[in-house]
Protein backbone atom coordinates (compact mmCIF):
# COMPACT_ATOMS: atom_id res chain seq x y z
CA UNK A 1 0.00 0.00 0.00
CA UNK A 2 1.35 3.59 -0.81
CA UNK A 3 2.41 5.28 1.92
CA UNK A 4 2.69 9.26 2.26
CA UNK A 5 4.92 11.50 4.21
CA UNK A 6 3.43 14.61 5.64
CA UNK A 7 5.03 17.81 7.06
CA UNK A 8 2.84 19.34 10.10
CA UNK A 9 3.02 23.17 11.25
CA UNK A 10 0.97 23.82 14.43
CA UNK A 11 0.42 26.63 16.92
CA UNK A 12 -0.31 24.17 20.01
CA UNK A 13 -2.24 26.14 22.51
CA UNK A 14 -5.78 24.94 22.01
CA UNK A 15 -4.34 21.55 22.14
CA UNK A 16 -3.89 18.48 24.48
CA UNK A 17 -1.16 17.67 22.63
CA UNK A 18 -0.24 15.82 19.70
CA UNK A 19 -1.07 12.07 20.74
CA UNK A 20 -4.65 10.89 20.09
CA UNK A 21 -6.53 10.82 23.22
CA UNK A 22 -10.09 10.03 24.24
CA UNK A 23 -12.18 13.04 24.96
CA UNK A 24 -9.49 16.04 24.57
CA UNK A 25 -8.75 18.11 21.04
CA UNK A 26 -5.10 16.35 19.76
CA UNK A 27 -3.56 17.46 16.68
CA UNK A 28 -3.22 13.99 15.64
CA UNK A 29 -7.27 13.89 15.98
CA UNK A 30 -7.86 16.50 13.67
CA UNK A 31 -5.35 15.74 11.23
CA UNK A 32 -6.73 11.62 10.77
CA UNK A 33 -10.13 13.31 11.08
CA UNK A 34 -9.65 15.80 8.09
CA UNK A 35 -7.48 12.93 5.83
CA UNK A 36 -10.41 10.44 6.51
CA UNK A 37 -13.17 13.33 4.73
CA UNK A 38 -10.92 13.60 1.79
CA UNK A 39 -9.61 9.98 1.25
CA UNK A 40 -13.17 8.68 2.05
CA UNK A 41 -11.56 6.02 4.32
CA UNK A 42 -10.63 5.85 8.15
CA UNK A 43 -7.35 6.81 8.13
CA UNK A 44 -4.63 6.49 11.31
CA UNK A 45 -1.39 8.59 10.56
CA UNK A 46 2.43 8.17 12.69
CA UNK A 47 3.95 10.81 13.64
CA UNK A 48 7.64 11.27 13.99
CA UNK A 49 7.47 13.21 18.17
CA UNK A 50 4.62 13.16 20.56
CA UNK A 51 4.18 16.52 21.55
CA UNK A 52 3.05 17.83 24.65
CA UNK A 53 -0.44 20.14 25.28
CA UNK A 54 0.55 23.35 23.96
CA UNK A 55 4.22 22.77 22.30
CA UNK A 56 4.57 24.03 18.66
CA UNK A 57 5.94 22.57 15.54
CA UNK A 58 7.18 23.88 12.46
CA UNK A 59 7.86 20.76 10.84
CA UNK A 60 6.45 17.98 12.56
CA UNK A 61 6.43 14.47 10.43
CA UNK A 62 4.28 11.73 9.91
CA UNK A 63 2.76 9.29 7.71
CA UNK A 64 -0.13 7.44 6.25
CA UNK A 65 -1.19 4.48 4.14
CA UNK A 66 -3.95 4.36 1.25
CA UNK A 67 -4.42 2.84 -1.63
CA UNK A 68 -6.65 6.02 -2.76
CA UNK A 69 -5.15 7.71 -5.91
CA UNK A 70 -5.23 11.29 -5.59
CA UNK A 71 -3.39 14.37 -6.29
CA UNK A 72 -0.66 15.47 -3.97
CA UNK A 73 -1.63 19.63 -4.63
CA UNK A 74 -5.38 19.05 -4.57
CA UNK A 75 -4.87 17.11 -1.00
CA UNK A 76 -2.90 19.78 0.92
CA UNK A 77 -5.32 22.27 -0.60
CA UNK A 78 -8.73 20.41 0.30
CA UNK A 79 -6.56 19.70 4.27
CA UNK A 80 -6.27 23.79 4.14
CA UNK A 81 -10.05 23.47 4.09
CA UNK A 82 -11.11 20.98 6.34
CA UNK A 83 -8.33 21.53 9.08
CA UNK A 84 -8.09 24.47 11.90
CA UNK A 85 -6.26 27.58 11.14
CA UNK A 86 -3.85 26.26 13.63
CA UNK A 87 -2.69 23.26 11.91
CA UNK A 88 -1.69 22.62 8.55
CA UNK A 89 -0.06 20.03 6.87
CA UNK A 90 2.73 22.32 4.62
CA UNK A 91 3.79 19.46 2.67
CA UNK A 92 3.78 15.85 1.22
CA UNK A 93 5.64 13.04 -0.38
CA UNK A 94 5.30 9.23 -1.41
CA UNK A 95 7.65 7.52 0.43
CA UNK A 96 8.73 4.21 0.48
CA UNK A 97 6.96 1.26 2.10
CA UNK A 98 10.12 1.18 4.70
CA UNK A 99 9.71 4.68 6.14
CA UNK A 100 8.87 5.29 8.98
CA UNK A 101 7.89 8.76 10.74
CA UNK A 102 9.42 7.80 14.30
CA UNK A 103 11.81 5.48 13.54
CA UNK A 104 13.42 6.18 10.39
CA UNK A 105 13.69 9.73 12.68
CA UNK A 106 17.58 10.29 12.43
CA UNK A 107 17.80 13.55 14.31
CA UNK A 108 15.40 16.15 15.22
CA UNK A 109 15.27 19.97 15.97
CA UNK A 110 13.84 21.94 18.97
CA UNK A 111 13.49 25.60 19.71
CA UNK A 112 12.74 27.30 22.87
CA UNK A 113 12.15 30.64 23.12
CA UNK A 114 12.74 32.73 26.35
CA UNK A 115 11.22 36.18 26.75
CA UNK A 116 12.91 38.09 29.11
CA UNK A 117 11.24 41.78 29.01
CA UNK A 118 9.13 42.48 31.20
CA UNK A 119 6.04 44.07 28.32
CA UNK A 120 5.19 40.87 26.18
CA UNK A 121 4.71 41.17 22.48
CA UNK A 122 1.15 40.89 22.19
CA UNK A 123 1.70 38.99 18.35
CA UNK A 124 4.27 36.32 20.11
CA UNK A 125 2.80 35.73 23.41
CA UNK A 126 1.76 32.55 22.40
CA UNK A 127 5.06 31.42 21.52
CA UNK A 128 7.41 32.29 24.66
CA UNK A 129 8.34 31.31 27.75
CA UNK A 130 7.54 34.07 30.35
CA UNK A 131 10.92 34.50 31.99
CA UNK A 132 11.66 38.33 33.24
CA UNK A 133 14.29 37.58 36.23
CA UNK A 134 17.78 38.11 35.40
CA UNK A 135 19.76 35.84 33.76
CA UNK A 136 23.29 34.90 33.48
CA UNK A 137 23.59 33.63 29.99
CA UNK A 138 27.38 32.64 30.22
CA UNK A 139 26.50 30.27 33.27
CA UNK A 140 23.71 28.80 30.32
CA UNK A 141 26.02 28.78 27.60
CA UNK A 142 28.32 26.56 30.19
CA UNK A 143 25.75 24.13 30.85
CA UNK A 144 24.85 23.82 26.94
CA UNK A 145 28.34 22.59 26.30
CA UNK A 146 27.92 20.57 29.45
CA UNK A 147 24.89 18.86 28.05
CA UNK A 148 26.43 18.45 24.53
CA UNK A 149 27.31 14.69 24.00
CA UNK A 150 25.66 11.40 24.89
CA UNK A 151 24.00 11.01 28.53
CA UNK A 152 21.81 8.84 30.60
CA UNK A 153 19.09 11.66 30.46
CA UNK A 154 16.74 9.77 33.39
CA UNK A 155 17.30 12.76 35.40
CA UNK A 156 15.24 14.75 33.04
CA UNK A 157 12.69 12.24 31.44
CA UNK A 158 8.90 11.97 32.73
CA UNK A 159 7.54 8.50 32.74
CA UNK A 160 5.87 8.05 29.37
CA UNK A 161 5.46 5.47 27.10
CA UNK A 162 8.15 2.52 28.31
CA UNK A 163 11.58 3.38 26.72
CA UNK A 164 14.39 0.75 26.34
CA UNK A 165 17.17 3.05 27.13
CA UNK A 166 17.07 6.94 28.14
CA UNK A 167 20.39 7.25 26.53
CA UNK A 168 20.52 10.19 24.01
CA UNK A 169 23.01 11.89 22.13
CA UNK A 170 22.77 15.67 21.74
CA UNK A 171 24.85 17.30 19.02
CA UNK A 172 23.84 20.57 19.16
CA UNK A 173 22.71 22.80 22.09
CA UNK A 174 23.04 26.67 20.71
CA UNK A 175 21.87 29.73 22.12
CA UNK A 176 20.70 32.03 19.45
CA UNK A 177 19.62 36.32 19.87
CA UNK A 178 15.88 36.34 19.92
CA UNK A 179 12.56 38.83 19.96
CA UNK A 180 12.50 39.67 23.69
CA UNK A 181 15.69 37.51 24.80
CA UNK A 182 17.19 34.25 23.56
CA UNK A 183 16.24 30.75 22.07
CA UNK A 184 17.90 27.59 22.25
CA UNK A 185 17.93 24.82 19.51
CA UNK A 186 18.40 21.22 20.70
CA UNK A 187 19.43 18.81 18.21
CA UNK A 188 19.55 15.29 19.42
CA UNK A 189 18.63 11.29 17.91
CA UNK A 190 16.06 11.58 20.12
CA UNK A 191 14.27 12.65 23.31
CA UNK A 192 12.90 11.08 26.33
CA UNK A 193 9.08 12.38 27.11
CA UNK A 194 9.32 16.20 28.20
CA UNK A 195 13.27 15.91 27.92
CA UNK A 196 13.70 19.47 26.55
CA UNK A 197 11.12 21.32 28.89
CA UNK A 198 13.02 19.60 31.66
CA UNK A 199 16.61 20.39 30.34
CA UNK A 200 14.93 23.84 30.17
CA UNK A 201 13.97 23.78 33.50
CA UNK A 202 17.57 22.89 34.82
CA UNK A 203 19.28 25.87 32.05
CA UNK A 204 16.48 28.82 33.67
CA UNK A 205 17.58 27.58 37.30
CA UNK A 206 21.33 27.87 36.19
CA UNK A 207 21.21 31.08 34.85
CA UNK A 208 18.57 32.54 38.09
CA UNK A 209 21.87 30.87 40.26
CA UNK A 210 20.03 28.70 41.70
CA UNK A 211 21.93 25.43 40.20
CA UNK A 212 25.66 25.67 39.57
CA UNK A 213 26.88 24.68 36.13
CA UNK A 214 29.02 21.62 38.54
CA UNK A 215 26.06 19.99 39.97
CA UNK A 216 25.09 19.11 36.19
CA UNK A 217 26.83 15.46 36.05
CA UNK A 218 25.86 14.81 39.14
CA UNK A 219 21.95 15.17 38.39
CA UNK A 220 22.20 13.67 35.35
CA UNK A 221 24.04 11.02 37.33
CA UNK A 222 21.53 10.65 39.96
CA UNK A 223 18.99 9.23 36.80
CA UNK A 224 16.26 10.31 39.20
CA UNK A 225 13.79 13.10 37.52
CA UNK A 226 12.78 14.53 40.97
CA UNK A 227 16.09 15.24 41.77
CA UNK A 228 15.72 18.17 39.44
CA UNK A 229 13.67 21.40 38.96
CA UNK A 230 10.37 21.08 37.73
CA UNK A 231 9.75 21.71 33.55
CA UNK A 232 10.25 24.66 31.44
CA UNK A 233 6.38 25.69 30.22
CA UNK A 234 5.02 24.40 26.65
CA UNK A 235 4.37 27.14 25.44
CA UNK A 236 8.20 28.38 24.68
CA UNK A 237 8.56 24.99 22.87
CA UNK A 238 8.50 23.98 19.22
CA UNK A 239 9.55 21.38 16.97
CA UNK A 240 11.31 22.49 14.46
CA UNK A 241 12.73 20.15 12.20
CA UNK A 242 13.29 15.96 12.08
CA UNK A 243 16.30 14.48 9.99
CA UNK A 244 15.78 11.60 7.94
CA UNK B 1 -3.19 68.50 35.16
CA UNK B 2 -0.33 66.46 33.83
CA UNK B 3 -0.96 64.70 30.61
CA UNK B 4 0.76 61.43 29.82
CA UNK B 5 1.61 59.88 26.18
CA UNK B 6 1.59 55.87 25.79
CA UNK B 7 2.45 53.68 23.17
CA UNK B 8 0.45 50.32 22.24
CA UNK B 9 0.51 47.35 20.48
CA UNK B 10 -2.09 44.81 20.42
CA UNK B 11 -3.45 41.99 18.25
CA UNK B 12 -7.09 43.09 16.91
CA UNK B 13 -8.74 40.38 15.76
CA UNK B 14 -10.53 39.93 19.33
CA UNK B 15 -11.63 43.69 19.25
CA UNK B 16 -14.65 46.10 17.76
CA UNK B 17 -11.86 48.50 16.91
CA UNK B 18 -10.16 51.07 18.43
CA UNK B 19 -12.90 53.02 19.46
CA UNK B 20 -14.99 53.06 22.79
CA UNK B 21 -18.79 51.42 21.62
CA UNK B 22 -21.34 50.68 23.83
CA UNK B 23 -21.92 46.75 24.17
CA UNK B 24 -18.88 46.17 22.50
CA UNK B 25 -15.04 45.19 23.35
CA UNK B 26 -12.80 47.76 21.90
CA UNK B 27 -8.80 48.48 22.39
CA UNK B 28 -10.20 52.04 23.69
CA UNK B 29 -12.35 50.33 26.62
CA UNK B 30 -10.34 47.79 28.02
CA UNK B 31 -7.26 50.69 28.28
CA UNK B 32 -9.51 52.66 30.06
CA UNK B 33 -10.56 50.52 31.98
CA UNK B 34 -7.26 48.98 32.86
CA UNK B 35 -5.99 52.41 33.72
CA UNK B 36 -8.85 53.54 36.21
CA UNK B 37 -8.18 50.08 37.89
CA UNK B 38 -4.71 51.41 38.53
CA UNK B 39 -5.16 55.60 38.87
CA UNK B 40 -8.20 54.80 41.07
CA UNK B 41 -10.58 57.36 39.14
CA UNK B 42 -11.78 57.19 35.53
CA UNK B 43 -9.81 58.00 32.45
CA UNK B 44 -10.53 59.01 29.09
CA UNK B 45 -7.66 58.21 26.76
CA UNK B 46 -7.67 59.90 23.13
CA UNK B 47 -6.29 57.52 20.48
CA UNK B 48 -4.26 59.18 17.22
CA UNK B 49 -6.30 57.65 15.05
CA UNK B 50 -9.35 54.86 15.32
CA UNK B 51 -8.35 50.92 14.08
CA UNK B 52 -11.16 49.13 12.69
CA UNK B 53 -12.30 46.17 14.10
CA UNK B 54 -9.78 43.35 13.41
CA UNK B 55 -6.79 45.67 12.96
CA UNK B 56 -4.03 45.58 14.51
CA UNK B 57 -1.27 47.87 15.61
CA UNK B 58 2.76 47.84 16.82
CA UNK B 59 2.63 51.51 17.55
CA UNK B 60 -0.63 53.21 18.24
CA UNK B 61 -0.53 56.16 20.46
CA UNK B 62 -2.72 57.61 22.88
CA UNK B 63 -2.75 60.28 25.52
CA UNK B 64 -4.84 60.33 29.34
CA UNK B 65 -4.41 62.78 31.90
CA UNK B 66 -4.31 62.38 35.07
CA UNK B 67 -3.18 64.25 38.90
CA UNK B 68 -2.15 61.17 40.50
CA UNK B 69 1.57 60.79 41.01
CA UNK B 70 2.99 57.14 39.78
CA UNK B 71 6.17 55.71 39.15
CA UNK B 72 6.13 54.89 35.10
CA UNK B 73 7.64 51.89 35.33
CA UNK B 74 5.09 50.51 38.22
CA UNK B 75 2.23 51.70 35.70
CA UNK B 76 3.92 49.58 32.81
CA UNK B 77 3.62 46.47 34.66
CA UNK B 78 0.60 47.16 36.12
CA UNK B 79 -1.11 47.36 32.98
CA UNK B 80 0.42 44.11 31.93
CA UNK B 81 -1.17 42.02 34.09
CA UNK B 82 -4.24 44.08 34.12
CA UNK B 83 -4.73 44.22 30.12
CA UNK B 84 -5.40 40.89 28.19
CA UNK B 85 -3.04 39.69 26.89
CA UNK B 86 -3.20 40.61 23.01
CA UNK B 87 -3.15 44.02 24.29
CA UNK B 88 -0.07 45.63 25.79
CA UNK B 89 0.93 49.35 26.51
CA UNK B 90 4.60 49.34 25.58
CA UNK B 91 5.99 52.63 26.49
CA UNK B 92 5.01 56.18 28.44
CA UNK B 93 6.17 59.48 28.98
CA UNK B 94 4.80 62.44 30.49
CA UNK B 95 4.09 65.01 27.53
CA UNK B 96 3.59 69.34 27.43
CA UNK B 97 -0.06 69.50 27.48
CA UNK B 98 -0.37 70.73 24.07
CA UNK B 99 0.52 67.72 23.01
CA UNK B 100 -2.61 65.61 21.63
CA UNK B 101 -2.22 62.05 20.24
CA UNK B 102 -4.32 62.53 17.29
CA UNK B 103 -4.02 66.34 16.27
CA UNK B 104 0.04 66.89 16.85
CA UNK B 105 0.53 64.17 15.07
CA UNK B 106 2.29 64.21 11.46
CA UNK B 107 2.57 61.31 10.13
CA UNK B 108 1.45 57.70 10.25
CA UNK B 109 2.85 54.69 9.17
CA UNK B 110 0.32 51.43 8.01
CA UNK B 111 1.71 48.24 7.36
CA UNK B 112 -0.63 45.85 5.15
CA UNK B 113 0.47 42.30 4.87
CA UNK B 114 -0.78 39.74 1.92
CA UNK B 115 -0.39 36.60 2.03
CA UNK B 116 -0.04 34.97 -1.42
CA UNK B 117 0.82 31.35 -1.10
CA UNK B 118 -1.62 28.54 -0.85
CA UNK B 119 -1.32 27.16 2.95
CA UNK B 120 -1.13 29.67 5.40
CA UNK B 121 1.65 29.42 8.17
CA UNK B 122 -0.46 28.93 11.45
CA UNK B 123 1.68 31.11 13.33
CA UNK B 124 1.26 34.17 11.44
CA UNK B 125 -2.75 33.84 9.93
CA UNK B 126 -4.07 36.13 12.78
CA UNK B 127 -2.28 39.44 10.93
CA UNK B 128 -2.63 38.69 7.07
CA UNK B 129 -4.64 39.11 4.22
CA UNK B 130 -4.96 35.92 2.44
CA UNK B 131 -5.18 36.09 -1.66
CA UNK B 132 -3.81 33.38 -3.50
CA UNK B 133 -4.87 34.34 -7.00
CA UNK B 134 -1.40 35.48 -9.16
CA UNK B 135 -0.54 39.30 -8.99
CA UNK B 136 1.16 41.40 -11.54
CA UNK B 137 3.55 43.16 -8.91
CA UNK B 138 5.09 45.93 -11.19
CA UNK B 139 1.31 46.93 -11.95
CA UNK B 140 0.81 46.85 -8.23
CA UNK B 141 3.93 48.72 -7.96
CA UNK B 142 3.34 51.32 -10.99
CA UNK B 143 0.02 51.96 -8.92
CA UNK B 144 1.58 52.99 -5.55
CA UNK B 145 3.26 55.68 -7.58
CA UNK B 146 0.60 56.99 -9.43
CA UNK B 147 -1.05 57.07 -5.62
CA UNK B 148 1.43 58.71 -4.04
CA UNK B 149 1.52 62.43 -3.13
CA UNK B 150 -1.30 64.82 -2.51
CA UNK B 151 -5.04 63.43 -3.48
CA UNK B 152 -8.15 64.16 -2.81
CA UNK B 153 -9.22 60.51 -1.45
CA UNK B 154 -12.73 60.83 -1.15
CA UNK B 155 -13.34 57.90 -3.25
CA UNK B 156 -11.37 55.88 -0.88
CA UNK B 157 -13.52 57.29 2.36
CA UNK B 158 -15.79 55.22 3.79
CA UNK B 159 -18.66 57.72 5.70
CA UNK B 160 -17.48 57.70 9.45
CA UNK B 161 -16.84 60.67 11.52
CA UNK B 162 -17.09 63.91 9.14
CA UNK B 163 -14.55 65.77 7.87
CA UNK B 164 -13.29 69.23 6.77
CA UNK B 165 -10.99 67.62 3.89
CA UNK B 166 -10.63 64.49 2.24
CA UNK B 167 -7.51 65.72 0.91
CA UNK B 168 -4.45 63.88 2.36
CA UNK B 169 -0.48 63.54 1.20
CA UNK B 170 0.87 59.87 0.80
CA UNK B 171 4.22 60.42 1.52
CA UNK B 172 5.61 57.04 0.94
CA UNK B 173 3.94 53.65 -0.50
CA UNK B 174 6.30 50.94 -0.95
CA UNK B 175 6.26 47.21 -1.06
CA UNK B 176 8.45 45.09 0.22
CA UNK B 177 9.05 41.18 0.48
CA UNK B 178 7.21 39.71 3.18
CA UNK B 179 6.44 35.97 4.46
CA UNK B 180 4.28 34.24 2.08
CA UNK B 181 4.23 37.34 -0.03
CA UNK B 182 4.50 40.73 -0.20
CA UNK B 183 3.80 44.12 2.46
CA UNK B 184 2.77 47.72 1.58
CA UNK B 185 3.61 50.61 3.79
CA UNK B 186 1.60 53.38 3.39
CA UNK B 187 2.85 56.38 5.10
CA UNK B 188 0.95 59.81 5.15
CA UNK B 189 0.03 63.25 6.79
CA UNK B 190 -3.62 61.00 7.62
CA UNK B 191 -5.69 58.70 6.70
CA UNK B 192 -9.69 58.95 6.16
CA UNK B 193 -11.85 56.13 7.22
CA UNK B 194 -11.08 52.80 5.93
CA UNK B 195 -8.70 54.57 3.62
CA UNK B 196 -5.76 51.87 3.77
CA UNK B 197 -7.93 49.32 3.24
CA UNK B 198 -9.80 50.60 0.12
CA UNK B 199 -6.59 51.38 -1.31
CA UNK B 200 -5.44 47.80 -0.64
CA UNK B 201 -8.83 46.34 -2.27
CA UNK B 202 -7.71 48.85 -5.06
CA UNK B 203 -4.52 47.47 -5.49
CA UNK B 204 -5.54 43.83 -5.30
CA UNK B 205 -7.87 44.49 -8.16
CA UNK B 206 -5.00 46.36 -10.42
CA UNK B 207 -2.74 43.36 -9.08
CA UNK B 208 -5.58 41.05 -10.14
CA UNK B 209 -5.70 42.70 -13.69
CA UNK B 210 -9.19 43.54 -12.89
CA UNK B 211 -8.44 47.03 -13.24
CA UNK B 212 -5.93 48.78 -15.09
CA UNK B 213 -3.61 51.42 -13.86
CA UNK B 214 -4.31 53.96 -16.04
CA UNK B 215 -8.02 53.95 -14.66
CA UNK B 216 -6.50 55.26 -10.92
CA UNK B 217 -6.80 59.00 -11.74
CA UNK B 218 -10.24 58.99 -12.75
CA UNK B 219 -11.49 56.87 -9.49
CA UNK B 220 -10.07 59.50 -7.74
CA UNK B 221 -11.34 62.51 -9.50
CA UNK B 222 -15.05 60.47 -9.16
CA UNK B 223 -14.71 61.04 -5.31
CA UNK B 224 -17.39 58.33 -5.30
CA UNK B 225 -16.65 55.41 -2.79
CA UNK B 226 -19.25 53.66 -4.51
CA UNK B 227 -17.05 53.71 -7.82
CA UNK B 228 -14.41 51.49 -6.20
CA UNK B 229 -13.51 48.30 -5.32
CA UNK B 230 -14.25 46.96 -1.84
CA UNK B 231 -12.25 47.11 0.82
CA UNK B 232 -9.65 44.50 1.71
CA UNK B 233 -9.88 42.29 4.82
CA UNK B 234 -8.72 43.83 8.02
CA UNK B 235 -6.75 41.26 9.78
CA UNK B 236 -3.84 42.10 6.75
CA UNK B 237 -3.61 46.13 8.42
CA UNK B 238 -1.32 47.39 11.52
CA UNK B 239 -0.54 50.44 12.54
CA UNK B 240 2.84 50.65 12.73
CA UNK B 241 4.03 54.16 13.75
CA UNK B 242 2.75 57.89 14.71
CA UNK B 243 5.08 60.04 13.76
CA UNK B 244 5.03 63.79 16.23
Amino acid sequence: MPRYKIQIAYEGNAYCGWQLQPNSCSIQGEIERALAVFLKHPVRISGAGRTDAGVHAKGQVAHFDTQVLFEKRRLLYALASLLPSDIRVISLEEVDATFHAQYSAKRKIYSYHVWQEKIIDPFVRRTICYYSQPLDLDAIDQALKILEGEHDFASFANQGTPVKSTVRKLYRLERFPAEGGFRIEFEGNGFLYKMVRNLMGLLLNIGAGKIDTDEIMDLLAKKDRRASPSAAVASGLCLMQVIY
